[in-house]
């Protein structure tokens, strides 16, 4: 696949304040009555799902092997420490290392970088940030719904 | 201002799963230490309040008299009746009434007509439908919050 | 405190599409420069953490000693297993009790008993459901980030 590739247009003209932006190939699509699941291929350890009313399939003319971008605010990441036995509902969990913090009064920002030159960036509450222990270099997993997602394309 | 005109071709390009999508003109940007709530124009009845990121407000230069366009996924927005002294935390509520409703066995797709030829599509489990008796016809407010808006530009 | 007994009358007016309404006191208000973290408590138990603007603070007249609503939609729950050593930057996590499954092609629909006559419904997908194996009688966790909560307030 040549997601990098056909990318790379695209990357220049969509901007939006979503901090998470991972581009992918759709590998999957499964209709429900009103929504669908769709998956979507970043790289070779990360598929995200992502959960879109089935007008939206259509409009944006999704299917198997096209390109589109997954939108993910950070407001909608969670944080979790990795333990054993973790088994969670959020369809999206990965795996990465911290490697900035921006400390405000109530909220905080944490960036996680995820591999291959791929950051999330993750906004917390404070007291979460502190309850956790969460600090530059520690590892981290960042867990979000399929149904917080929002899919893009560019014609 | 010309939100109608100048939005005209970016409204081709940009294509997301976010169904709602509504163009505006940022009125006034307040900073926090890590996020921003910027307000959009839409229309003379509505203004919307999202809540971004100050990296966000940069990478977009977002600035007052400038243009955004507001992503609202659908399963955002919480739908209310309107009653007598009820006051909200939701930054955004907008009124209007239901055009059409598509049920499915757990999440059903209510569009609500907000006026000047816009709609908003909120995705509610069926069993909030049935629980408050959302029908064709019937007035409701759509709620959200400003920290679930996605403001996007383009270059 | 007497919310079982204040909430009564706002319970039979107040009518939305989120799914879970936790009537509470407030707590304690801890002001950022945009949002304020405000602590709810609901029962003995269950103390509900919600971010929202100061101006929406401001406008909901919220202080400590006074009552609210907390609104949370359905679709912003994840549901986890509690094993030993979870911690996760989602403020709110409520135990309970598998009631109900409503099961659905993409997505499905799983109620909580947490105790008090109180439901929490989750709205998960399928595959989530299957992977996790949740069932009727299974005891279970539901999280939920401080900026998924909307909070209301009648006059």
């Amino acid at each position: 696949m040549s997601v990098a590739t056909s990318g790379g247009a695209p990357r220049a003209r969509l901007r939006t304040s979503a901090r998470n932006q991972l581009y992918g190939m759709v590998t999957a699509i499964v209709h429900g009555p009103i929504n669908a699941e769709v998956g979507l291929l970043v790289n070779d350890r990360i598929v995200i799902d992502a959960l879109v009313t089935n007008t939206s399939v259509e409009a944006l003319g999704l299917h198997p092997g096209g390109t589109a971008v997954a939108l993910i605010k950070s407001s909608f990441i969670t944080l979790l420490d990795d333990v054993p036995g973790l088994r969670l509902s959020a369809r999206n969990l990965i795996g990465g290392t911290i490697v900035a913090i921006i400390e405000g009064p109530v909220e905080s920002e944490v960036v996680v970088d995820i591999g291959e030159e791929t950051e999330l960036a993750a906004v917390v509450t404070t007291q979460s940030l502190k309850d956790m222990g969460l600090a530059i270099g520690r590892t981290t997993l960042a867990a979000f719904k399929a149904s917080h997602v929002i899919l893009a394309t560019e014609a």
